[in-house]
């Protein structure tokens, strides 16, 4: 229903948010998310233009979230790829319309406060931090390296 | 959010919930839902195609529904030019996750089940029925007329 390009920016900022201290290349992204390198390029640089991500160029570099994994919604990750509003006014310009949508465009505005919705209220964090839930993008060995490094950091 | 293509097949669809009874010609279904003729062509092609409507060519022609508007959901519509699916298991593949989607993708699953039950619970005769509701793609002009119409069918 949505777009690769949002599909595909929702993983890479997934895997970032489950790499918050690092620089990240682009091409472990790829790998991770399963998505093409040039097209995740453009990704990137969509969610970068979004101030998402910040990167760094060269050797080491990569990019990383541009703040905390709590701060950032799948909102503001589908939003700097796609518009996603509310209808405020008849999109015909009908004056006899205006704000008082008819009974279609009132449907799609329904489902645009939905996806807004569902969307605004989850951070990045809560893709990753719930303990009992399966960590996007990650096979069962990953899992178990990406909770032996919380163990370590923990101690 | 949604694209172009969908916003004016939804149109196209709701004028001709407006006129059951006639074979309406490209051109005044375009007028109307102020789509360029060709583009609208191509839309009116994809609803013919998911049997939504009925064409005839040549002189007199047009198109009207193929079945009653209150056999017609919003959702017929949306999926006659867009996916619009659950996700059923992981689309990464990851056999650890199959099922059991991760975060990432029940948000994701929660917003298709939403836009289908917002679109999926409406019909084009919800659309074009409601007394109280601004009629979608009419002006005052056109209401009044629409009004008039079928009260002359009533007596």
């Amino acid at each position: 229903m949505f777009s690769q390009t949002t599909e595909y920016a929702l993983r890479a900022m997934a895997w970032l948010a489950l790499s918050p201290d690092e620089l990240v290349p682009t091409g472990a992204i790829a790998e991770r998310t399963l998505v093409p390198e040039h097209y995740l390029a453009k990704v990137l640089q969509s969610l970068a233009a979004a101030n998402l991500i910040k990167g760094r160029r060269g050797v080491g570099g990569g990019y990383r979230l541009a703040r905390r994994a709590e701060d950032i919604t799948l909102l503001d990750v589908v939003r700097s790829v796609m518009v996603v509003e509310r209808i405020t006014t008849c999109p015909l310009g009908l004056p006899n319309h205006g704000p008082n949508l008819c009974p279609l465009h009132r449907a799609v505005d329904d489902a645009a406060k939905a996806i807004i919705d569902i969307f605004g209220e989850r951070t990045l964090r809560d893709l990753v931090a719930a303990p009992q839930q399966n960590k996007p993008l990650c096979n069962s060995q990953i899992t178990a390296s990406l909770t032996v490094s919380a163990i370590g950091r923990a101690k």
